[in-house]
């Protein structure tokens, strides 16, 4: 009897340990001889699956994102989850997420350097930004009310600092320890919403006044 | 008569080649050969300035920090000057700096595959720090009067976010025009003033009750 073979769990497999080679060794000397090795395979074995390194990234790109959204939805499932606690998940506070951000970094570093790349993971950066979209009508339901410049601007403002903390972290992981990730974090969503709250009383205020005049 | 060479001068600019090409080709294929050929030199004679690519890069961090140090301090010399004005130098919003702002994306992203690299990298990140250190004390002179922790956790919000709107306009330059980025940190810079401000606003208040009782 042939043996059974979870094609979409082999793939995962090869894309996991793709993310890991990259993160360690940087974008070009994970080769996907080095990928094939590290996971068990042949070169002709993840051949089968992928047609090149750039799809094996593609893949890895998926997978990473998978799993930021299971864990902010997983999140969102206790009951007792809020915008910070949801948004920690996407920073670089324990092993395995300094390593697939450290893939990120990679990634972003390869942009400039290889349009076929930019060109086929476009679709990337739109995805990351409907997550984050959504936890924040999710966590801060009063962004609802907000006009739509404002929830664009406060939304883009949470990835930027993100990405800040990310890209800090990974670069000076010793000036910045989880707690320190997430006072950070803690810090800018308090002043955005501040912000947003001020500016959303300030309108609210002038309509009154045009109304009473 | 021998010809007279500034070695000074050429150290910088086989410097500047290579962040050209670490901006274009990605960390690992910009090599000390395709380096020295784009500067119009052989390898042999790039191994009379730099003893390793490392060293390369070395001075290619120098160069950029001495080029983003000195349009700071043109900035202040004008007299015109603000925080936002001068921060935006930093960012990658012409041609020059998109490619110094690339460069940067792929440091940081060879850092966790290259423990020599990042030993021989730790001055870079606290001279950023010093630099963007200073612009606040010299452009927000009341954060002198902050208390030491406020000061530190805005500048480094400050640095977050330009490392944030960096990695975001390498990735997806679509999405971040030079319009887009400066608005972006133009609203973050007013956010952390007026947060700052009724932060010490409320402890002088505090003050106040304390010494009135």
């Amino acid at each position: 009897m042939p043996k059974l073979v979870d094609h979409a769990q082999r793939r995962d497999e090869i894309a996991l340990v793709a993310c890991q080679a990259i993160a360690r060794r940087g974008f070009a000397q994970a080769t996907v001889a080095h990928i094939a090795r590290t996971a068990g395979y042949t070169t002709g074995m993840v051949a089968h699956y992928f047609d090149s390194k750039q799809q094996i990234i593609l893949a890895a790109l998926r997978l990473i994102l998978r799993r930021i959204e299971l864990r902010l939805t997983q999140r969102a499932g206790t009951g007792s989850s809020d915008l910070l606690s949801v948004l920690s998940e996407a920073l670089p506070i324990d092993a395995q997420r300094r390593t697939e951000c450290a893939f990120w970094i990679a990634f972003w570093g390869q942009l400039p350097a290889d349009p076929e790349l930019k060109r086929l993971t476009g679709w990337v950066h739109r995805e990351y930004r409907r997550l984050f979209d959504r936890c924040l009508r999710e966590h801060w339901p009063e962004s609802l009310r907000w006009p739509a410049r404002l929830q664009a601007d406060v939304s883009r403002s949470i990835i930027t600092y993100v990405n800040g903390i990310t890209a800090s972290a990974v670069s000076s992981p010793r000036d910045w320890p989880a707690s320190e990730q997430v006072a950070q974090l803690r810090m800018h969503l308090a002043r955005l919403r501040a912000s947003a709250g001020a500016s959303t009383a300030t309108e609210h205020t002038e309509k009154q006044a045009w109304t009473l005049r």
